[in-house]
């Protein structure tokens, strides 16, 4: 099928990026509602989406289901999937897990960078695992249908999830650390373990993420996908651009350094460059699937393969992802 | 000085308890606020005590600094001093540690059993020590004299917490693990890091924590006393009862289970006795305060050593750490 599905975007929401998603052909994309929030905040976040998509419905509509995605693309329309990059709406209340999926999240981190109560993120120097509680929570998320995703967590952790967790679990957005060691990044021990289980990874146009970062070529990246499709199979592997289209430096500062420190951490950033790195120039908004497809095909994928990593594999994903167990 | 202070209870307070920590003698106690409430419910916790302090104006009076616990003794009151057995009163935003402390918190555990965003529980299997997370709020702590208390923390965490606090810090209510292995006990280098750092450890009286448990005898645990001051020094070392009186068992279950898990979990207990131990026939109330001085100064313990132990080494240790840094 010709599906296209991003599974990672956290932009500054507007008419013209919902147009720009139309143009690009994008039928479905996972949106991040929270990074830090608690529970009523995230629910403050969940209604102005609400809003959204109601001020929208000529262009966006809810995500919920696989058969979302296709009823997004048989109307010309892009469907809207809700998820977290921490833990942080569940607070400490494992009763959250059930209330967030009713409210519409189909995805959550188990921890962003830091330590959390349920794993440890990638910028801890330990990682002692999944949690007393992170092995109740991952339960608990398998039984309703809310997607483990160990994007920012740490390598241990990310491995005992895919061994704890009953159902496939998903890194949504990063790239293989072989090929840019970044600490985002995932080594092939988890690569493989992903694949094994029947997990996904959606690779990332962050340029933090990418080789040579913002210098990144279109060939690159795509052959990147291509070596890696060698390696985990083509079935396991998907986009999560991480695109942050429009948002001022203050909300990757928000992202980094949430309400944990009174001293300012740079994450992937540094002092000299604090703000959000610039996209390839390839990669710039929701209008550059359609080039990102013909790059896939350059590197030598077949229709099919393309297909695969440009939907179809997420779109299977969904499939079994987000319903009871 | 004959000062009497007890470094943590957790009772149902009532008129008859206040009654009787005046029969006892106790000048100041430290009362737990919060094991899992969030900010919000933690300040419904402090209204209620204030409230209390209001009602019972006769009999107890607040605590804030070491002042107020002679100004309780001299005036026949007990001052209460407000703590939080885990970081959860301040969520994930470390500006809440000087709201706190503004509300009148003097404590506060690291993490109570399990991880926390600031440190391991002692009921983990693995402990990586301080988090990225943790080391900030340490410093922030140390800032405004909110004091550290790992009494619930894992080993490597708690050895970690001296060594990041630039102020001493406390465990407020635990025993040597060398004389009764549980998991809440503490070994010989906690204590003497503890020891080194100007630390406190307050003895525990709950009977999980006692060499034969709710049949301990007064002598075997003035006996434990002694020899740990033969080892850590007399000045570091004083009382925590952990006094849990009148609680229906529903309150161990909550202190055991919080919201992080639901599968039932028995902590100390066991799915045969789930419940609040029997305390020893020795220590039932507040009233027992004599007989445990009594009970040190048979076992050997000079009048300064017993002053020492039952009051003035908390005394000391007020008097160094609630105010800012």
């Amino acid at each position: 099928m010709k599906i296209t599905i991003d599974c990672l975007q956290y932009c500054n929401w507007s008419r013209d990026i919902f147009e720009q998603m139309r143009e690009g052909g994008l039928d479905a994309v996972h949106v991040t509602i929270a990074y830090h929030e608690d529970f009523r905040q995230t629910v403050d976040r969940i209604s102005k989406w609400n809003r959204l998509l109601d001020q929208y419905s000529d262009l966006i509509q809810p995500g919920r289901t696989a058969d979302d995605v296709l009823r997004a693309r048989d109307t010309n329309k892009t469907a809207i999937f809700y998820g977290f990059q921490n833990c942080s709406p569940i607070e400490s209340d494992i009763d959250l897990v059930e209330i967030c999926h009713q409210l519409g999240a189909r995805f959550m981190q188990l921890s962003y960078n830091n330590q959390s109560l349920l794993a440890t993120g990638c910028y801890e120097s330990d990682d002692p695992g999944i949690t007393r509680m992170g092995k109740q929570v991952i339960a608990e998320m398998n039984r309703v249908g809310l997607v483990v995703d160990m994007s920012h967590s740490a390598e241990r952790s990310t491995l005992e999830a895919i061994e704890c967790s009953t159902r496939p679990i998903a890194v949504t957005h990063a790239n293989p650390s072989r090929w840019h060691p970044a600490l985002r990044n995932k080594s092939d021990s988890v690569l493989r373990a992903l694949s094994e289980s029947g997990g996904m990874i959606g690779f990332s146009l962050y340029p933090h993420h990418l080789a040579e970062g913002s210098a990144c070529t279109l060939d690159n990246f795509c052959q990147m996908i291509a070596d890696t499709a060698d390696d985990m199979g083509i079935d396991h592997i998907g986009i999560g651009s991480d695109l942050c289209q429009d948002q001022p430096d203050s909300v990757v500062e928000w992202m980094r350094n949430g309400r944990w420190t009174r001293e300012k951490d740079f994450g992937e950033g540094s002092k000299a460059s604090p703000g959000f790195p610039d996209q390839p120039a390839w990669f710039k908004d929701n209008r550059d699937f359609p080039s990102l497809r013909a790059g896939l095909k350059k590197v030598g994928l077949n229709d099919a393969a393309v297909n695969a990593v440009m939907g179809d594999n997420w779109l299977r994903f969904f499939e079994k992802s987000f319903g009871p167990a």
